[in-house]
């Protein structure tokens, strides 16, 4: 059938109904009153997302984008900055800093485990020059399914006192508790098609006071990524380029929906798909990639022993038009990545799961009875 | 009334209803065979567009990021090039330079003249030791409506034989022949707002088999940016960063469109609505800000001296819901712009320019016949 595709992966994620028919108005000039008027009330409803009274920035950029240019404004070739590794993104924020010829010093942990806040504590205690300019951590490192834990992390940035604390929070945002005023989290970068609930293409920075004054030393070279030129004409209510405009509609529909909803439903929603989805998966004996304490609220990774990934993703996207994520880079085939981020309802999982279940049948999988995951789902979602 | 605002200005443009009904479709994965075989599709029609088998490659950024991305991995720092300055834009790209290092010697002309060919003429042929990497010229100069001789420039460009010729053709391409290959135009930038016929949030850049040679010693930093990544990845129709899926759907629809329409009647429609709005301007007795030789066919810029320019947009937009652009810059208050880029009607001027009779009418505003410029914009449009 066509037109019946369900997005299970952790981005792009569902966009709704009313999200979709906003983008698809026609576009108005974006030097205009009417348009500056969209945009304060976004960046109000971003700041109300990000629980903070800091700047943020909207760029037409991936979350990609928007973390390069969360990097690059705060900091100067050859600024020592710890990076924590245990994923695809990590890594990724790794490899920006090499671009630039900031010293990049990897903390790792295997993909599947959480980043092990002891060894940040200990470089930052011993750093006593206070050389560290920036702590580089992804919050949830969608490539593995695994939540970092950051509030312990960057108890020990704060403890350094120096160091700038830069977050990688795309499929966090929206997901899971990430107080930005609380924890004073100095840069958090996010994109448009997760939680947000809407297609790529906008990417979100937020700054602090402290992250703004490393930017007036900053020396990296940037123009287009240049977040003071966002900041300077955000000031207007207006952008430094010209923004995607269709997309901000979009955005505007899609962050008075999530105000409606509220922060604490959505995060007790994102966390209960989670513990659903686990205990499914759990209970048609799939092994779980990720522990009970380090997994991600927006993404299930699962690593099949008995029956292969790729071929269950197959018949998923197939048979029932439902399509789940590989594994990136080495677990390639080794695993498969059910996202459960932004516009998803409990029936979803339910439907997920149930054709989980009828595809592991199609592939003469055997170690379940049949019927288990959605027993288990159910009874997870009437616990609470 | 709502919704009927008419966009005459130079980005974003008109979008037609079938490319908005595309964008509203929901996403696909962008890491599945559907949709790469959409990147394929478009992919092939920007050839066509660009007229060149050079590579094509897309971002989720503005012109503005697809152009510092055309110049950034094509330079190293203290590299000498010389940039072509007769407007906001051309002005940008120096800026660019230098945020990176890049000696950037400004070829200039006033605001609403043409550059001077010679004196690029000059400049290479006296750069003997061929230190001159690049010349950035950009083709339609937005901010003043003026086409520069983008040919003769070249020319000279390749007697010179080592430098690169960088080209914003960000409101040329579509609606004027730019003909990379014949022309051997070795970096191509331009924006989804514009010619294309959508909204805003794509970049476009084409690449020479000349400019990837420079690329490999080409030492400025990049990540987002990074042209290689985007070449690897289009080998494999797909992107190194989640890519603007939804407006990937609307830019399929409208090469869709523009392949049906065909480039000859596409620049033969963009001369015409040019020639025929200049017309009913001089015959208003409002002073056109260039000449007929170097005026862009896509913007055509009014520098009113007996009434207010400022006057005339808001009663436009008021009265009429025409959204005409003002000046900028230095040029705030003294001029405004009427676009006629992408998906304009020969209709669509007749509408402007008798919305602009009656408003000239409200402003008290009498050096003309009433019906003066309608008569002369049918008259030149039946001239042909």
């Amino acid at each position: 059938m066509d037109d019946k595709l369900m997005l299970m992966i952790p981005g792009p994620t569902p966009v709704p109904e009313k999200v979709l028919s906003a983008m698809a108005k026609h576009p108005i000039g974006h030097r205009s009153g009417d348009f500056s008027k969209i945009q304060a009330e976004i960046v109000e409803n971003l700041k109300w997302l990000h629980q903070t009274q800091n700047d943020v920035l909207i760029l037409a950029a991936s979350g990609t984008g928007a973390m390069e240019a969360g990097i690059i404004n705060f900091l100067s070739a050859g600024d020592r900055v710890l990076v924590g590794c245990n994923g695809k993104f990590g890594d990724r924020w790794a490899e920006v800093c090499d671009a630039y010829g900031v010293n990049a010093e990897r903390i790792t942990a295997e993909w599947g485990q959480p980043l092990g806040p002891e060894q940040f504590r200990e470089r930052l205690e011993r750093d006593r020059e206070k050389q560290i300019k920036a702590v580089i951590i992804t919050h949830s490192e969608t490539s593995a399914g695994v939540i970092n834990d950051l509030e312990t992390i960057n108890r020990h940035v704060k403890a350094h006192g120096e160091a700038l604390i830069i977050v990688d929070t795309v499929t966090s945002l929206g997901a899971t508790n990430v107080p930005v005023d609380e924890w004073g989290l100095d840069v958090v970068g996010s994109g448009s098609q997760k939680g947000y609930m809407m297609p790529p293409g906008l990417g979100f920075v937020s700054v602090s006071a402290k992250a703004w004054e490393a930017y007036k030393t900053a020396k990296l070279p940037r123009y287009y990524l240049d977040l003071g030129k966002y900041r300077k004409s955000a000031a207007k209510d207006t952008t430094p380029f010209t923004p995607a405009i269709n997309l901000f509609f979009a955005l505007q529909t899609a962050l008075q929906m999530m105000k409606a909803e509220g922060l604490e439903t959505i995060f007790a929603r994102h966390h209960r798909q989670s513990r659903a989805t686990r205990s499914a998966i759990a209970a048609l004996g799939l092994p779980l990639f990720t522990t009970d304490e380090c997994s991600s609220p927006a993404i299930t990774a699962v690593a099949p022993d008995r029956v292969d990934a790729e071929q269950i993703r197959s018949v998923m996207r197939k048979r029932f038009d439902i399509a789940l994520a590989g594994g990136q880079d080495h677990l390639k085939g080794k695993i498969f990545r059910i996202g459960h981020l932004g516009f998803v309802a409990d029936r979803d999982i339910l439907s997920a799961i149930a054709a989980l279940e009828a595809t592991l049948q199609e592939l003469g999988y055997e170690s379940f009875s049949p019927g288990a995951g959605i027993a288990a789902a159910a009874k997870s979602f009437n616990a609470l």
